[in-house]
């Protein structure tokens, strides 16, 4: 197999070796006792890491199943449901409500632009009885976010639950959810927490299981919430098999990220989406989002230049000096390009050769770019 | 982390060295070229290991989500369902055809006993109009096997549709879907394929794709079959984000069983389930299964000795001798112990060494046991 | 490449996936900080390990190497030297005794036997001014121990060197290189300590330096260990270098040591040993060292029986049931078979399966061997 | 442990992926049939990859070993070797020269300067009995090469032998030993091969061993030429163990090097190499070459600043941001500082990366360096 020598992509992305080393480990039967040792240690670390006291959830796919699940069990039948859209995923979560049932209330913007607070005092003051509203906090096919600190206590003023698709965003910029009002929020190890895609992380605030059981959420199900709650939670069983392999993986990202502390890590994915700003626009080229107070952390995304082809652009990168980076998702990709500098790959070091690379491969397309100047532009962050 | 020697569970159970280190390679982004590549010739892999020509689906989750996807696709309200019940998984369907809004006509035995060929036709004689069966293939928790094989034939006679759970069983022992009629078998890569829990492997026939079609199968969604044909099989494109390093491990997996062909790996099966009963026999034991022409292939489950108790025993072997050997399942706990012989582990080494040290701890625990002939009487099946 | 299920021979020998696993980190700059500590830490554990203050000295090669330099180091020219042989081993030490201008006074048995204190106080009756006595500790072709505890004090009272071979003996059997009067002592970490070969380890004394001094030991050499005392001792600085992958191996594999104590990782070599013999003789077989007071922990050597070609035996267990056992090494071949325990391979697990193989295979070579009774008496030792 | 995110020094350096994994592979014995295979694939592989018809040992301890064995085996007492000497590798061969017995005549240069073919003409006109020549080709710590391609052919016309070490020169830029008259060259694979410390590779030319019979070069040796040649050669047996996971990764080296074909592995290294003192000179800094005709393909030196500490310098690198570069080495280090670029890290994306933070590093030390243009003056070579 032919392996770029760095992936930085918005997810999945290289993972340290200690990672990867660890998913190697022998297989344990799910009832060994170190393996229940192992999953509660794992659940002990993801609670600090999301600073939080609520409950953690691992369910045992991608991060969209802890989504659609959280639809699901939180939706009930005829739930008035306001989902923030400014992106492919925020978008793609309507699907979930219909499914469950409920009624779509919309508050949409451009895809590079971002919710306000006034916003969402607007759609309530229209639809006060809304009983849950959605929101991505970090859009990772757009490069922004949206201010789910200022957000979700404004929701919860109503009385209505939270959902926070936060599968780029937390980790590699602060989330409290218990300070801010989130009742689910859900990611995956692949984004800011550096390892292998394959499981969904929720975690979830007595106002959600309160809802839950109001609504009796489905049971007996590989969707199911309160399976978890009655029997991971509940009774230490398991209502399935769970990914042995992935999980060795999520507690050695763990463990790194509580040794560098949770700040620190904030910090350094903040410090190479400066860099990596300051990088494209030192060079000449421009951001995606409409201000870079609500460019994201986990990636930049920046304007694909007139005449450049985003996927054969990106092809040409990887064929030819081995370095993976991504376009746009869905309807964004031929206007967008990304790099990812997230987990693992949030570090000046791979910041700066995909700054030079992509600029030389412009170059060579034909863009007229001034990569010495993005380079000295993304040092005089660091 | 503790671990054991050997992990002889009846899954998930130890793997083999080169499919550990297959999981450590680095993480792709799941649109490299090298992934798509390698997302292809699994699907080759598994078409000629299933030796099938129908389509192939590998769902991001345990193989209880293809099982759950399985009825949610192929059945529509009102279907009446016969279930099979030989034991605790086979049971365990009944729930998934009702959530998906199925009538359970069950067909059940006692959990040591297998279906017949005459049971299914007297079934049909009294409900002509069965629109779908379910059946266990392997019984894990009971280490029975039922006969797919002339089961599924008599249902295509009547025109329905057949969901085999052969999670434990093909690989392991003979499956042919396409020569038997079977519409929609699921299994996982962590039982006779000898790779890590986490992914699920569906085997779709035409038929089952007309059902799905006919009733609509739900779309958009985390369980969705039809998702995975409309993006994957018809565009190369991933309804989600595949579970990269797991795929690797199932790779791998696949290649060794190729390599070493697969009718050899069921004899090898079949050698190891043969020693293990032997070898339990010769010691004084009796088997679970009511006969050993219904014995799997892929465990051999023991009843619990008078005065044993089958978790604390089990405890014993791992705590003392690293041994990981594993109870019955659910309501079978108290009175089954199995030693599982599947995938990596499905050889005579293992078989010995287990049937010594259970021998020697049946002893310890006052157990009137001859280990002696019980080694004998396996090695006479070597 | 075909890998064995296990490797027990008498070393190289099967190591635990948390040896192996170590030893795929990523390649430290040999004076990288990360690396210098490493080399540190190993020091600290290896004296633990050792039970030593001597200073320890870790050459870039296998044990012979750390042999080779002993005999060198020490040995003046002219120099009397006993060199005590009971087996292979301790007769090739000879070449090394004259290559360093020594004079070889040899005191040899039969290579089943063992030398007594005796023996030693009878040579130095003859030769008073021996300046150098040379022993292998425990003598692997052979599966025999000679009883340094009580040879090396003798020498000590005589005022000469003491140079011990414990490459296959220490950390598998006791070692007190300090209270036990024994100057050098070398071994390797493919043995009892169950890591990857490549790298000797010699633990050296004042009185061996002193010696070294007075007779100017060779420098500047790869040989020397002077070089590693005046760069690395005195100045953390390394004469050429190392293998890192390998010491992170030995590194792990010390750890593991330490973790499960000392004296619990002989007392786990010392019962596998007396399972194997007993299983061996429980068989009907016979063992080779003339008697089971003298019989190593590392490996039990047992007489080819009548009939049985030792190297086409050995590769007809390898071949068929992938369990790879030695046969004796150099001229006792064709006369031996050993299986090895030693390292992450000392366990009950291992030794019966190796039995119960070893006794079907002779039956299918038409030897007469009860191989239930040898697992009942390998298992009345448990 | 803590690791830099790149190991850029001149060895060992990092290693790919694919080659540390090889190492985790279990340990086999080293008569297993698997290894013997092994063993003997190498050996055909690094007859390609040196482009010879020469024998091949692989001697079981780092390069150094190689080179001290070379002298000992082909230096006969009072022989007259000329000793070419442009930098600290040079200079220590001196050692082995004496210790073999030989008479050293040295031919020395600044240790920023390479010997000419003139120079060497001149030395034999003078010393027309000159019986062996040893050379550096690849000067690693003064970033040099000398022109082996023109030298060794003058001394073959003088029916003298000639020994290269070529530790960092083969495999990353060209090297034919039969066609250019050297009768021993070494090397070991952690430069320009990519993989772990620990092994010493040599290539035999029939002259070499026909000079070491006359000269009955020693045997019974861990540093014996001879030994490899009459046991593994001539007989398939191992003089002493070897050292099993490094060969693995050595092979997996091996296999790259073959697949990504020789002279583009070559052509890398010369890239790499041109980009890199691009972006020095690029930046304003100065080579420590004496002229970019002789600069190494392996590393690039270059001179430290004035007001510079090279080993704070380095230390501040590896702390900040987690790059490992080396200062020269010996006597230069206070006078160089070396950015490695060989084996894996042989790419654009590593050198672009060290030339940024490089320059960054030295702005914040106060050198007035111009990294934009330095990262310009790169791309421009790519």
């Amino acid at each position: 197999m032919d392996f770029p020598d760095i992936n930085l992509a918005a997810g999945p992305v290289e993972i340290s070796p200690r990672v990867s080393m660890a998913m190697a480990r022998p297989v344990l039967y799910h009832y060994d006792p170190s393996f229940i040792e192992l999953y509660k240690r794992i659940d002990e670390k993801l609670k600090k890491a999301f600073l939080t006291k609520h409950d953690i959830i691992i369910q045992q796919g991608e991060a969209i199943l802890g989504l659609e699940a959280a639809a699901h069990s939180c939706i009930a039948p005829g739930d008035k449901c306001l989902n923030l859209v400014t992106g492919v995923f925020g978008k793609w979560f309507e699907d979930f409500i219909i499914a469950a049932g409920g009624t779509v209330i919309e508050l949409k913007k451009e895809y590079n632009e971002s919710i306000t607070e006034e916003d969402v005092r607007e759609a309530f003051r229209k639809n006060p009885d809304i009983a849950v509203m959605s929101v991505v906090h970090s859009e990772t096919p757009s490069g922004t976010v949206n201010p789910v600190d200022k957000l979700c206590p404004i929701v919860k003023e109503h009385g209505a639950i939270t959902i926070v698709d936060t599968v780029s965003g937390v980790f590699g910029s602060e989330l409290r959810p218990d300070d801010w009002g989130i009742d689910v929020c859900i990611t995956g190890p692949q984004k800011c927490l550096g390892a292998a895609p394959g499981l969904s992380i929720a975690c979830i605030s007595p106002d959600a299981w309160a809802k839950m059981e109001k609504s009796s959420a489905p049971a007996n199900s590989y969707m199911s919430f309160t399976d978890w709650k009655s029997k991971w939670i509940e009774n230490s069983a398991f209502p399935y098999t769970p990914s042995v392999s992935l999980l060795y993986g999520l507690d050695e990202a763990l463990s790194m990220l509580l040794e560098e502390g949770i700040e620190s890590v904030w910090e350094r994915h903040a410090l190479s989406a400066r860099m990596c700003r300051a990088g494209i626009k030192g060079m000449g080229l421009n951001l995606w989002p409409a201000s870079e107070d609500i460019a994201a952390d986990c990636c930049t995304a920046f304007k694909t230049p007139e005449g450049v082809d985003s996927k054969a652009f990106r092809d040409t990168l990887r064929e030819k000096w081995k370095l993976m980076i991504v376009t746009g998702y869905g309807e964004l990709a031929p206007h967008v390009l990304r790099i990812g500098h997230l987990g693992h790959t949030a570090k000046p070091l791979y910041v700066l050769s995909a700054l030079a690379l992509v600029g030389k491969a412009l170059l060579d397309s034909g863009v007229s770019v001034d990569v010495g100047k993005g380079i000295d532009s993304a040092l005089a962050e660091l």
